[in-house]
């Protein structure tokens, strides 16, 4: 199922043609996006998700539609939903530069579609994760912002490429490691370790997206009497951890069960505790 | 100037939209593409520029049509291009990994352009360049092929927040700089030096793309008695190079005027050397 809007609210059929060849957001993955878990028609962390999709737009240039308007778009995919038929939906909300040589107005959209079964079985059965090289030092991100390494871009050939890379190794996901041999983060999740009353994961600062999931979590995880830090840490840390996960919208809070072939401790309570902080920030938790 | 043909060889409206929401060209910048010069109908270096989107699409694991059909795309462009009007056009071939979910069909198509007012100025009056750090090592291409380096992907939000930054610091163009401060390349460019009667070029092992045209400028140079060569060097050899030059289908071989401000070696009749040895590959030369 997919419900496609404009950011004027109109519904278009998600299957008729929506960009010319010469959108910069085609020819150049010149553009932002943002997913987001709607879940009983509430789409969770929604301020969250807009706000770190305009701080990507600043750190592109790129003039982002007001919030309105996406406000507008995804209303009107979360109000054409069959919520007869199913429960939850991924929102993908995208903007792209707009024609290339064109008057710069940006094309954006927002696209609702179900949950897939991949993903279903990763949230309930855990996943194995290998780490992969991401080639930089973190402290590159304050030195050149020209690599976009805090920007949730279209620009994900990579990200993409290194999920492959996971499964011909036969992994569900991968960890990524800077240049210093530090944790940084997955191609669509922010990694998590719990240590004794502690969560820690990846600070911003080392050119990992901000995690809005992860956020989520911390924040009630907080207020139940865990400590959580960002502070970078090395691999060794994930295999000495109580516990690891992969926080992502739609894949929520991922137990990780083994990384590059090696078990990690993966306790189902702990796991059942960390999943029940995450859902009650919502009206379904 | 628009002319746009589907790989079937069908000319169709540019401005007519073409791609679905869900195609992961939009949404993943999933896929490969190639840009080609063609003057006068002759496609420049386009068997080079096919062979090396071939081994982009083989990085991707992406299923790329076959060469028939681009060449029936490319034929259809240049028979419709008016050529009465313009004697150049830059020919974009862009191949998508197709809908996300979907069959695993990719999408591509030619679109032919007309060679913009700034192209022609660079061409004309040479460029100002600045470098930058790109982040990684240069070895870092062998052992992380999922990082897609040498591939040529749609991917290309950070070459152009490079390119912005250039512009924001007064300058027309990027040279990129690995880690170890060797010389990589531009974000849509070869650099090419010339030292006595040496042409120096930074080698693909470094985790860059290799250059269609500067591999045309060496083809003829190096029948011309010059000694060609692909190795690691420094910025400081910019700047005490009898030459520095940015070779691209499009721009050709731009002569590089200043790097970070201080002006380099460029003596007009060595550039007209390059640019007559370069032209010499073609009908027009």
């Amino acid at each position: 199922m997919r419900v496609l809007a404009l950011l004027d609210g109109t519904l278009v059929d998600p299957e008729t043609p929506l960009f010319r060849a010469d959108d910069l957001g085609v020819t150049r993955g010149d553009g932002v996006f943002e997913t987001i878990l709607v879940a009983d028609r509430e789409p969770r962390e929604l301020a969250a998700h807009l706000d770190r999709m305009q701080r990507s737009a600043r750190l592109m240039q790129l003039p982002l539609p007001d919030r309105a308007a996406w406000l507008r778009a995804v209303q009107a995919v979360v109000d054409a939903w069959p919520w007869d038929q199913e429960r939850e939906l991924a929102l993908k909300l995208v903007c792209t530069r707009g024609i290339d040589g064109g008057d710069g107005t940006p094309h954006g959209f927002a696209l609702g579609s179900s949950i897939e079964a991949g993903t279903l079985r990763k949230r309930e059965q855990g996943v194995s994760a290998v780490t992969l090289e991401r080639g930089y030092e973190p402290d590159l991100m304050e030195r050149a912002p020209w690599l976009l390494l805090s920007a949730k871009t279209l620009s994900y050939a990579v990200n993409m490429a290194a999920m492959r890379e996971a499964e011909s190794r036969g992994a569900d996901e991968v960890i990524f490691t800077a240049a210093d041999g530090s944790v940084l983060e997955g191609p669509t999740s922010t990694v998590v370790l719990a240590r004794g009353d502690e969560l820690l994961t990846t600070p911003p600062s080392s050119g990992i997206l901000e995690g809005t999931t992860q956020g989520a979590l911390f924040r009630t995880a907080e207020r139940a009497g865990w400590r959580t830090r960002a502070e970078k840490f090395p691999v060794a840390d994930l295999h000495s951890a109580d516990g690891v996960w992969l926080a992502s919208s739609v894949r929520l809070i991922t137990q990780v069960r083994s990384i590059d072939g090696s078990p990690v401790r993966a306790d189902p309570q702990l796991h059942a505790e960390l999943a029940r902080l995450y859902e009650s920030n919502y009206g379904t938790g």
